[in-house]
């Protein structure tokens, strides 16, 4: 076997604590380091943070320029931000110290998409330092783009694509529940909508990574939001949503070409959910029908899929890539 | 948009003339040559061979080594025989015109598996030659083994894997049923059987090729062939099953780790099967059951993966590879 990747992990939020905690079991992958600014974090063992029996000898450092100078790791588990111009000094740090990138930024799924020049400008820099980025995740990442693009691989032609995905937020972390608007009423929904910071983030990039893989020119992408309202009570282990009001969102997005539907996209995120899947369905010859049954765990399959996709990018080309890019995603021991 | 790649189809067998159909609507694709060494075929224009109406240009020649020669394609879609040692000299006159291979050859899916040494002799030219060779198809290459891996990628850890196939041999060509042994009696099937040369192809490379993937060191490799009776007669566009004999095929194979059963194949291809599916399940964290719900049929199918992964090989690094290195499948225009 090779020697282990040397990694560091790069914010610690939830999903960044789940990505190290993974990346800990893994025989292949050693952590070697781990950053974030949060003053409540830095200087701190990282296996306090994770709540472990023993302490790792990884000190969390608010520094990350030093760090990763310090490190050279071969590659860093990136969940600091969902969005790009928030990221974007982090993956110039990235180019200048020659770490290959694995991040959970939503925005990076399809980088070129609302950021086309930041896009050119960090891809130019990854070139440059010789590394590869790379935005992936379950939803994006997987889900509602990667595995939909996987089965157009048996097609001859494809005229349209839907996903659908229900998730049963109550089975998820309090955070996620809160994002859906679990336990809040309708106008109070309305309100944080008009925020801009809740929901889903990354489905516009789902639905335009499925295009740009079909070869379809999208002349527009839309969506929209709104609450899924409770018919009963329904109780978590954090919180309960009394009947009538909110118990998640409902997201639905068009990818359209001219008049023509090609993506229609319907993810449901609330508490109560029954049945969670994911589903894909292909208009084309042949048509396809994929069903993950059960559903995909949003947190633990969102640290699968950013641990699991490293050695896929350490050995990828450099620069900055997406998912159509890079080998099929796959487990690391 | 690019260049169309430029590539000639290197066996005309059902296969290879429905993979060169499908090239021939695909605007990233110019077919510019057709080869086999059938004096049936040989001489004769491909548009005559496919039955359309009109003809192509395209005449097919029975000299591969001419034909790569002049024409220097980009890639040829190779459809001549399932086993290595055959297409050996077919791969090496590739090396030698620096052409890319797309290949239907199901032991290439896994070329160290059963051949080693020739393995290593074909890498080592094709690095020569810069070029890229890739076994692929929908079973063995998707269905039971890309498909399987993909749905790995969401987990923390794998201990078993469940790959079903459900075919319904009924609604695919004459060749398959009688491959299948549609119409036989059990006695007729055992005897077929003994001649190696019936059934299913490619289900220890799935196997091996899945074991790979999740890091398991197999130490064992078997399959099992029984026949499947018909229940009822079962008329096909081209037979007729009579009640009692051989409907088709019941293959099943078994990849362990010691004692333990890590992979587990089961491959049911009988005419007048009843919801044909495909299906992996995934003992793990998170568990996995993803299907595809009426199946994957065979023939498109195939078609379809080998004209897709054309410019997925063409961009790779030289070698003899598998579909775990290459890019996710997705449809070409």
């Amino acid at each position: 076997m090779a020697a282990p990747l040397r990694v560091v992990s790069f914010g610690l939020g939830p999903i960044g604590l789940a990505t190290a905690r993974l990346a800990l079991t893994k025989k292949s992958i050693q952590l070697v380091g781990a950053i974030d600014v949060d003053p409540l974090k830095a200087g701190r063992d990282l296996g306090d943070l994770l709540e472990m029996e023993r302490m790792t000898g990884i000190i969390v450092s608010a520094d990350a320029d030093a760090t990763l100078g310090k490190l050279k790791p071969d590659a860093i588990l990136h969940c600091t931000s969902s969005f790009m111009p928030r990221v974007k000094d982090q993956l110039m740090l990235c180019c200048k110290h020659g770490v290959n990138v694995v991040s959970s930024t939503e925005e990076l799924l399809l980088p070129t998409l609302q950021h086309p020049d930041l896009a050119k400008e960090i891809d130019a820099a990854a070139r440059k330092g010789d590394i590869t980025i790379l935005g992936t995740g379950v939803n994006p990442g997987f889900v509602m783009d990667t595995v939909a693009v996987l089965a157009t691989g048996a097609c001859h032609s494809v005229s349209k694509i839907d996903c659908r995905r229900v998730v049963d937020a109550g089975t998820r972390r309090l955070p996620l529940q809160k994002k859906v608007g679990a336990g809040i009423s309708k106008e109070e929904f309305q309100k944080q909508l008009a925020t801009g910071t809740f929901g889903h983030i990354g489905m516009r990039e789902s639905i335009a990574l499925i295009g740009k893989a079909c070869g379809w020119t999208l002349d527009s992408i839309t969506q929209s939001v709104e609450p899924v309202v409770a018919e009963r009570d329904v109780k978590t282990r954090y919180l309960t949503v009394k009947k009538g009001q909110v118990a998640g969102i409902w997201n639905r997005g068009l990818g359209k070409e001219g008049d023509k539907v090609r993506i229609e996209m319907d993810l449901k995120m609330y508490v109560g959910a029954p049945e969670p899947m994911d589903e894909v369905q292909i208009e084309g010859t042949p048509p396809m029908h994929l069903r993950l049954i059960g559903g995909t765990p949003g947190d633990l399959a969102t640290a699968a899929m950013l641990v699991n996709m490293l050695p896929r990018v350490v050995n990828a080309p450099a620069g900055l890539l997406t998912m159509l890019d890079v080998p099929v995603p796959g487990i690391v021991v």
